[in-house]
């Protein structure tokens, strides 16, 4: 087929635009596409400095390639952070990771700070797994949302973005209709403000489909870690995991049908959501930072008071 | 396998109970449900006489079977009431559909009437295909749900009972939160009050799946109209199709999927839209039945005046 803005030869169809697009014609496409996005649902406002999280995934890659060149635009300073979660699993997995995450920085000169999780915090995502009866999913995420805030306000920045695709927003917002978790809806926002001491943390790609920022970073030639992290063949086969694929089968037969039910959620459903208490929120005791439903010790304290034997603030 | 309540062989697996039934079981176990829905959902709080459309399909006749044992046990009176629609296409549809209706209403010793559309109103379904613009099955669901209304009304109903069935109620409720139809959204309920002129309407098969609806009426011996409507061939293969499939294809996956996403909708999502105004209404000037967004005629008694070119009101 050939691109429907020029005679060259197309290498992606965008079906629910009803294009073919050609290597250039795409990559402005994409770019055009998120930037609209930050625009449309003014990510930027009031940013000076933005925080960029980088695993060394496509996501998260090319989410600083874009957001770079916005960024410059607009005069808002970048650091990028990336977290070595010491997953290794035989696979070396966050080494190579921290690895292709330092690759995009070098490449783009962008500033980045790398957060060893072992030294900084005393135990590793694979002795999590060993040593907590948490699902280590639930504790990496975790783990990852709480350092990341920190760091990101260690270092200035005043927004965090993240590299949250449409596959993946569809799929929360699915599942919430199914499972009626009304709480965790009306906090699944593009752009969540800066409230009870957190920090604003925006969505740039939650209207990007998996698909086009995985060719989007191959036609750049962005270098990320291909590999999926070597824990979650430990979860295929659930629930989440079911839910997804069904959706993206339903995008097959219905284009268009992922980003038709994340921007209705969005814009009419989770404003009926807005008064729904988000829980009282207090501050940790041992590290201060915001902690939910009352708890006095936050769960990464908790965790990591489990996992490292020796009490924290001590 | 064996049945999970007795040592006979099972003929259904019922797999979001983690049940394997017998015949007698299943019965039982299909019968208790719907009654229970009917009693949690209050649907005949203040019924005194209550109409059941019945088309000649699995769904109405079962509801027929189950809904005259439960009026039966509450005193309350039950008329059926069956709608000539006019669909031939080579195939008798409509004839045989209301022969396979009175069948049940004879077996039963239900009073019945049968409202034969050509001859009360002037014009057929198939007629209606052909001359007016507006897709076949859109001027169906219309035409039944005002002769429906008006009919139950005519006989002293009170409430008006119709067979949508759980995927039914799926696909509406999935469909809704994809293309952000708030409004259609805000008014399906299992129980919707008698409002503005409307009739009490109740929806007692919506927590049983298609498949088991189907089991039922096999067993029970019920006599039902197996062929699909003539013309729903002409609507296959788009989205609300789609979307059913893919309902079915999740409930496959896990188990369970519908009947989570309805009663979540019902009991956490619906609330929230309570207050969305509902359009005002008025009556319409030819026949005085409640109509639809300040209209003056009412869109059925406009479909018919197209139909029968002749003036209603003359």
């Amino acid at each position: 087929m050939r691109c429907s803005e020029c005679k060259e030869e197309a290498i992606i169809k965008i079906p629910y635009a009803h294009k073919y697009l050609c290597k250039e014609h795409f990559i402005q496409w994409f770019e055009n596409r998120v930037e609209k996005t930050v625009r449309k649902y003014n990510m930027l406002e009031g940013t000076r400095k933005l925080a960029i999280a980088v695993s060394g995934g496509k996501d998260s890659t090319t989410l600083l390639h874009v957001m770079t060149k916005i960024a410059e635009k607009e005069g808002i300073e970048i650091i990028g952070i990336t977290i070595d979660l010491g997953i290794d699993m035989g696979k070396r997995y966050s080494v190579k990771s921290v690895e292709y995450a330092i690759k995009n920085y070098e490449m783009l000169g962008v500033k980045y700070r790398i957060v060893k999780l072992k030294e900084e915090y005393g135990f590793t995502i694979d002795e999590a797994k060993v040593k907590i009866r948490r699902p280590v999913c639930s504790t990496c995420g975790l783990t990852k949302r709480y350092i990341l805030e920190k760091v990101a306000k260690e270092e200035g920045a005043d927004t965090l973005a993240t590299g949250h695709n449409l596959n993946d927003i569809a799929q929360y917002v699915l599942t919430g209709y199914y499972n009626g978790d009304i709480l965790s809806l009306a906090r699944l926002r593009p752009v969540s403000p800066a409230e009870n001491g957190y920090i604003k943390k925006i969505k740039p790609l939650f209207l990007s489909p998996e698909k086009e920022i995985m060719t989007y970073a191959l036609v750049k030639g962005i270098p990320f870690i291909y590999d999926s992290c070597p824990h979650t063949f430990r979860v295929g086969g659930e629930t989440q995991d079911n839910i997804r694929r069904s959706i993206e089968e339903m995008e097959d037969k219905i284009p268009g049908f992922m980003i038709s039910l994340v921007t209705n959620f969005e814009e009419k459903f989770r404003p009926l959501m807005e008064d729904i208490p988000k829980g009282s929120l207090g501050k940790c005791k041992i590290c201060g930072m915001p902690t939910n439903k009352d708890r006095e010790i936050c769960s990464f304290c908790a965790i990591r008071m489990k996992l490292t034997e020796v009490k924290v603030n001590s």
